[in-house]
């Protein structure tokens, strides 16, 4: 596994093996020296021509953990805004020692074309509205391990709530959660709901109110407030009405039911509630857990995958 | 002490026993090799919501001589511009492994609210108008130091100079040089001191003229241009003329008094000589002595501050 | 040798010498482990008053290679936009503990100005349309080792093809390149050629079809668009037309000629092939020995220069 493109071009044994190289990284991230050599002498370079400071800072701090260096391209004074090409940025960089590009780019896709212009891996954080393959891994982990279920959701419903259409994050953990046998539930506005859900192996409701008493795990997706101006909805209290986690809703979670978000949240918007007073919320597990996740991601592509780092200290 | 945010809450034991360990890290920060292993392992976060590059810049050289990893958050393309909260932010950050941080805000107050939605160390790098600690800090160490007069301040004059009002430097400096026993004399237009001065344990003087050849420490501080706006000040030229360290001023110093601005300077307003010919001035002593200053801070937050750092190199 | 200014203040053994230097970086760059401690304990400040991201990177990439501590001093949101002097700036950084500033500066001689304020070492990353020594150095190592011919270039012609009145980057390659042995001929409008290019030891041509048939080396500088706004050229299709590297002309090329360029490459204006296609492009070799060159700049001015580094790993 050379790259981490999406997560439909992985097997289930990939996935499940990334998971589990996953509870590695985090007993590593819970020792009091956070740091193996496994990726000494390594480069990991973020390039991210769309803004994210927590997936980005998530990232290379999983690099500086293995003892990888870190680059960070900042697109916004590069020459990319002088006209340079993105085929000869990339190379420029890969051309000073870059052993793998973490790549967001608001258009789907980009990360799988600069595959043919680096050997260098490539691992996509985010591409338009396709897909953010760490998210759902680091989510997958999250829910597997909360409910100590080994790597198998069969018999468990998961419901997505949200924008789906534009969520590449919604995208990702559909594949990713039926992989591992889960049902997937949409709770959207038909609007937020893309053509092409209806050859998806989901179910969908129209309101959470429908589901919310049966699930095992609340997926809230970030509204973001752009669609509102696009007339997706109608408005935003319209949309928390139907949509959002309130308080009244969260007590009609089962008792062991999960409730995760991608983040940032919307307070006030999807979440009415503060997760502090929901036991079942995992939203600070997610970014914990975001970090050992692309550890084992970054490890995978960079050293073959077959041989966990060494235990010792750096 | 697990966090810094102010020297009020400094015991005068807590507060010469960061004096007494930044002559430790004085001397670490002269090695050939300037690094110990201290706080291996450990993260430490600059989350400067105010810019300050000198600041932050600072804290991180501190906290690599100390082999800590450090982390800077970049507010300005955050999601925190996208209407994640504060909370939600410092909460995500600390999800990541954050140890300490090193946090400036525009509003007094933040980090100690800050401290109770996390377990991490927080240090205040400058909020509001209400304390810079670290200044503080290393001001007192740099005075002390140069005097060689231990952490003893008695007998000496400080002079504060400018806008009282508004700087966070002099609110914290007015407390820690009292506390190590001097005497503090605010020299400032009455437009520029906070109505709450009357309380406190200093004298005032209506121009610099009045005492500039009786005290031992001349502290300028910066005059924003911002505050000539506000027509709180009639005109640069005549703060100036009242207010600033001009040559013939310079001439009647005592001649072992220090001269200190915790900089950006704006020369020709506040300072009218080159600090360069200036016997006393210890302007660049200050920047020196503050990463040493914040080595000391780091250490003892994250470290309980019992043991200095081992004397061998890395 | 503490700085390194411009090509012109070089002796041909000093030149020569960082060539055979960079040589040993290459070495250690193809490393699986691409790191010695040769400047352990130092630091490195990229001082950018014009951002460029790619030089910057690759210095900072050179710094780490050699275990120097970095420092990025971001000029855009720094004190130098309140009005702090430059001056003050650089002597704020150097009491940090700063060793060596890499600068660059749309003005001339600033690298030099700031040699004067501070003991650290200054290495200028371009200034104005004075010199960018770095660049010449690693042009000179990608010409000489692709021919194999040592440090010699005599017998070898040059054309510097495009915008040389506003080239730092020609300046310092026309005296690299005739220090070398090498004849030079400039190939440009004459309106892009300054007035001084008459005391300079290079003959020129009108078009590059002129040339082209008989050169060893083709250097193709950047065209930028703003010289078209002052009417300083008719059109980017008549530039092209007459100084393009067009398929045409690049069939007209010796067989062994080289063809490079600095980039960011306008493709389209001053390139209207892809260098891929190009057997005697270097134009990403330029960019992989860029890092190793700096390397041996930094080694140089920070250690004296006369013993390598070791060889063993960190």
């Amino acid at each position: 596994m050379k790259h981490l493109l999406s997560i439909e071009e992985l097997t289930t044994t990939q996935l499940t093996s990334l998971l589990d190289l996953t509870d590695h990284m985090v007993e590593i991230s819970g020792r009091p020296v956070p740091k193996v050599p496994a990726l000494r002498g390594r480069t990991v370079a973020s390039v991210f021509f769309e803004e994210s400071t927590r997936t980005r800072l998530s990232f290379e701090t999983a690099a500086k953990r293995l003892s990888a260096e870190t680059m960070t391209f900042n697109v916004g004074t590069s020459s990319v805004n002088k006209g340079e090409s993105l085929r000869d940025t990339i190379e420029t960089l890969a051309a000073m020692g870059v052993d793998a590009f973490v790549v967001r780019h608001k258009s789907s896709g980009v990360p799988r074309m600069i595959t043919e212009w680096t050997d260098a891996s490539v691992i996509n954080a985010g591409d338009g509205w396709h897909q953010h393959p760490t998210q759902a891994l680091l989510d997958c982990h999250t829910i597997t391990r909360s409910f100590g279920c080994g790597n198998d959701l069969s018999g468990r419903t998961v419901a997505i709530v949200g924008d789906v259409k534009h969520s590449r994050v919604a995208r990702s953990n559909i594949r990713a959660f039926t992989m591992l046998g889960a049902e997937v539930v949409l709770v959207a506005p038909r609007t937020l709901l893309p053509p092409e859900f209806i050859d998806w192996p989901v179910r969908t409701a129209d309101a959470l109110d429908d589901v919310v008493g049966d699930i095992d795990v609340l997926y809230l997706l970030r509204m973001q407030r752009e669609r509102m101006d696009a007339a997706l909805v109608p408005s935003l209290g319209e949309y928390s009405a139907r949509f959002g986690l309130t308080s009244q809703r969260a007590r009609q979670l089962k008792h062991d039911a999960l409730v995760l978000h991608p983040g940032p949240m919307n307070r006030g918007v999807e979440i009415l509630v503060d997760p502090a007073d929901l036991p079942g919320s995992r939203i600070l597990e997610q970014v914990r857990t975001g970090v050992s996740a692309r550890m084992s991601v970054l490890y995978t592509v960079l050293s073959g995958g077959s041989v966990p780092p060494t235990g010792g200290a750096e």
